[in-house]
């Protein structure tokens, strides 16, 4: 079944496999008369590639971009913008053992129970690459969302057993891209990196956790019952590959809080700007599916990436076991170049919420 | 924008608040010639219902439910179903206060800053009673699930600070009911109900944690990018009103594991069965997100209920703070009661990606 | 599959049968604060009623409907406003000898063909019945868009082969609703009234065409490609049991015109209010599948109605010949009594691109 | 709102500007394991294509297409099937003077006034270039189709005022492409490419109608109420720029028939093969929204083609008026063109149908 959309005003389509000749999302509903600020798009894309630091993959992904539709004379138009970017530096010789063979924690069982067959190049369509193609659609959604205001950051708060026990609030979002790991707690990000040396020489990998935030929220985004705003924002973060677990406001952690405290208490409200001020936060900005103007903030957790360089015992499609060793080029941790993915996902979650909200602004009623 | 729909082949949509005339669910495109099995949707809606124990409140909410469409002669027809409730006993007298009160972590505000009026009875449209609905039609869906092999069960895992150290696979399932907080582990169920009296002695709630686990499915469930299985899960169980949290498999545990101990190793795979047997299941079922055969888990976070019987300071519509104490009927812990609407949610999500994957079967192709 | 809900921001969703326990609509999406005119609803559903004229059946379906949700306090709350019905009026003895047998150029067939069985009392689900629902929803829907200032007109163009010859230009609208069959023109009105006397007395039916108008639009509405307004209009009309034919603008007619006089020459353009004047009007309001301005006229074919008083050969479900004489209350001819249900349908999707439209209205972009 | 998508199950989306770089189209849903029938698709791309005769426009439009994702070793995968086709010989220069101009009966002004600005050269993303990409899926559809079983052919059945007086049953349908307008009735064929050549010579153009069949229904396909067959084929149907009218079965002439007459009698049903045979098939193969098993057949008008070469009066952005001759190359009459198109959007909509009926098949119920 169809499932290549993500949103339902503002909504994209991507296309294309890891080693296919190329990748592309068709981004349907973007208003007109936008400028593409195509330098901010390249940034996001740089913190999302490999090849960035030590810890990450040696591949080193073209994410040079076209935009082939959609786009005239430096203005959108409202038709579907096309980005295209071609897959270059593709060695998917890397993969031929791969044909009839069962990477662990991979989607390569799955797909092939499915479909019958699948494109085992580079993981084909179910590799992260596809991620390049939502940081583009987002850094546009998110460049109409800055422009009303609304201000989404995320940064790394863990990798494997460190974590920060700082809370947002601490951090100056501006450090963050200060470290690889995009830890903005100084002190954790180089027990991380340290971490991450020692999980590179062994081959192996970790995982950790995203914290994204929201600013400059106004009330009234998300709908009641079954569209409610957490609930559209953990169908995105889902749609991320290895992320295995999703929280908002006081999440697992509220689970063990008494009512008495974990209640939110108003200390302001403003019917007229929509807005309100409570003492805490452990609603995350949202209560009853609806956002109300407080920051809206959540944790996103991904598991190790299950590509590691360590010999492992695996499955073929006549049920043989054999031996695997991956080669390629894999990160040691994905998470630091998650954060850009996280906010592209959140950025089209929330401008889909906007427009959806705008929908109703402004008519004459009675 | 209308919200009030959930799924796309197997489609529910609710209407009604708390304290109105009735509330109702249709149900489109629920497979014809079925019966329905009303016996069990009691069964079910007993579970849900409050008043069933000491820990929850004092309200009877009569859930005597009638079908008035799409059933004829002791089948479905194809055409939609229509459950309906009436309201019976509400006191709405309880809730004039609230007109123009926001209660603290309540959706009162968030819905009049949207909508700039509400129905402050009973919480009106926000209510959990809502959730009544959605045990009907997941246990029809679950009905079909069932008669199709595959079987869903969830029980309280945690309640506040008390949990259970046990995996899904020490427990008989069988116990669940066993005892008033739906914990199979009884030690840990002690503790629960030893809590929760103290905590209805002080007026105060908690919140808890909820494990589902998904037995004898079928591999090819779910499809890539957009619409994975963790995906719909998550989006599902976050249309329940005090969630707050939702992990699958290792979850935020598996962010600190490192890849070599995560990963699943096969022992057996199934082409023809499309059945797949791992040594470890920390993807919870899902890989790529497509089902892969094993067992799905996942646990899901409640927060403390809002509805504390503590004196609170709050806002009204003027921005005059003042002291409220909430009467009415409330629980002090919803998670017991939330193991049904759990169920449901998993089962509504489930038959929707067994549909759409069927839709596919038994084609004339080459 | 589920498939009775239409529309995407302000969505229906209908339930019931004929000569079931109850009908009902589901208004999701309806905007908050809005006074209902209930008295309006009942006029329109008054017009689409049996039993208004000799030429109609003798049913006297009690239309009284109730709100039991959504609607507190005389204003709209942003919740599914629902609408039921509770049919009383049911003589289902007339279809007991339908159970196995298939009515010639009804459902009955289609429907047991595709479920396997059917509730065959009074149609059951593909009544006409279910059209009350439409212009329910529809009245409000009008009532948002004349606010808005947006008019919809329909009538009655022809019967059988008794039609007018003027255009929508040369009437009043006002008298419509001056003679029985709703046609505007006083001379085919009263050819076709006696042409429908003639009819009943031979137990026989026609069918007929009924013209849309709408007037006072703005340019802009619909969207390019799959969303096109004539695309979105067609399907509304196409959900109308018997409608065989749609055409809008010059319609089929234009199919034998010369480009050099079918093409509507720009008398005025006002880049300001989005309007636009033409010389001539054949493009139908619509271009490029987005209005411009001008009026939106289109045609609407009814076959006659399939419930004839003249015996007929039929098969039943063991493919046995026998002779069918319908009992029952039918009429003569639809079309009179569709004219309201054609302006429903109209507003419903006219609502839906105006609210999709207004999405993109007063944002912050550059 | 996005509004590039076609397609529920089978999904497609497309992109891309007459003039601009290239267009594409996703085809999301396709089943795996199929061998894309390359030539077919060539096959119909060149029946669409212009320059294939002297009434069409002298553009020699480069058809060829690349297949960029989704296919894997001379098989589909399930992953999204990108095809797209670069733009070579265009020609803009033509529309430079087109920039603040509105060219009467285009959607020039209906897309700056919805947009503020457009892509104004070749007609932008309004231009039938785009139903190339509808016909390269719909080619990959009837592939599937066909190997159900079910066959579509549409032919030419008026161009100008000539219309063949012949019904489909009289047609051998292989000889449809044996002219060059597509009319398998040889009379008419000879009277319109005569028309036609006349036309040619005034800088005129024409419209037309054309006739679509599918046999070898099964029954069962549609669904309903809102997603009823003949809704999604009228909504496909408009989608086509040109189109102004659509019927089904009797169609408009239905409307003036008695009920006596236009009931189609069973002959024959039967409910193992879910077929069924009527002595007349006024319906058009669908009941009550759902097929029947006879032959599917309706009428679509072409209104005349606005690119006239005469001379015309004309407005731009500051409402001067003016005079303008369109230069550029434009056919007489699209509706030879046009077959291919019908064709492929019926079978878009008919496989929707096929793969939502097939979801319930073969299911474990009771």
């Amino acid at each position: 079944m169809a499932s290549n959309s993500f949103g339902e005003i503002f909504r994209i389509t991507t296309f294309g496999e890891s080693h296919g000749q190329m990748i592309g999302v068709i981004i349907d509903g973007c208003p007109a008369g936008i400028f593409i600020d195509e330098s901010e798009i390249k940034n996001q894309l740089a913190r999302r590639r490999t090849a960035q630091s030590i810890f990450t993959s040696g591949r080193k992904e073209d994410d040079s971009f076209e935009i082939v539709s959609g786009y005239f004379e430096n203005k959108t138009t409202g038709a579907p913008i096309t980005f295209i970017i071609k897959n270059m530096d593709v060695k998917s010789d890397d993969y031929i053992n791969l044909e009839n063979t069962f990477r662990p924690s991979h989607a390569d069982f799955t797909y092939s129970a499915k479909y019958g067959n699948r494109d085992y190049r580079g993981g084909g369509r179910s590799s992260a690459r596809e991620t390049t193609l939502w940081v583009i659609a987002g850094t546009l959604a998110n460049q109409i969302l800055l422009q009303n205001n609304i201000r989404i950051k995320a940064y790394v708060s863990a990798i494997g057993n460190i974590a920060t026990q700082k809370n947002y609030q601490q951090f100056d979002f501006n450090t963050i891209d200060s470290n690889e790991v995009r830890c903005p707690d100084d002190n954790c990000a180089t027990q991380m990196i340290e971490y991450l040396n020692d999980l590179k020489q062994n081959g192996d990998t970790t995982g950790g956790v995203i914290t994204c935030v929201v600013q400059n929220m106004i009330a009234g985004l998300g709908d009641p019952i079954f569209e409610k705003l957490q609930s559209k924002l953990a169908a995105a973060m889902f749609c991320i590959n290895t992320v295995h677990g999703f929280e908002y406001g006081s999440g697992f952690a509220g689970a063990s809080m008494n009512g008495s405290k974990h209640n939110d208490l108003f200390n302001n409200v403003n019917m007229e700007t929509k807005s309100a001020e409570t003492t805490t936060n452990n609603s995350g900005g949202i209560q009853g599916g609806i956002s109300n103007g407080m920051d809206i903030f959540f944790n996103v957790a991904f598991k190790p990436i299950a590509s590691i360089k360590q010999e492992q015992v695996t499955a073929n499609v006549n049920n043989e076991l054999s031996s695997l060793v991956i080669s390629g080029r894999h990160d040691a941790c994905v998470v630091p170049r998650a954060v850009p993915i996280v906010e592209a996902m959140t950025a089209l979650t929330l401008l889909n919420a906007f427009l959806k909200n705008n929908a109703y602004n402004n008519l004459n009623l009675k």
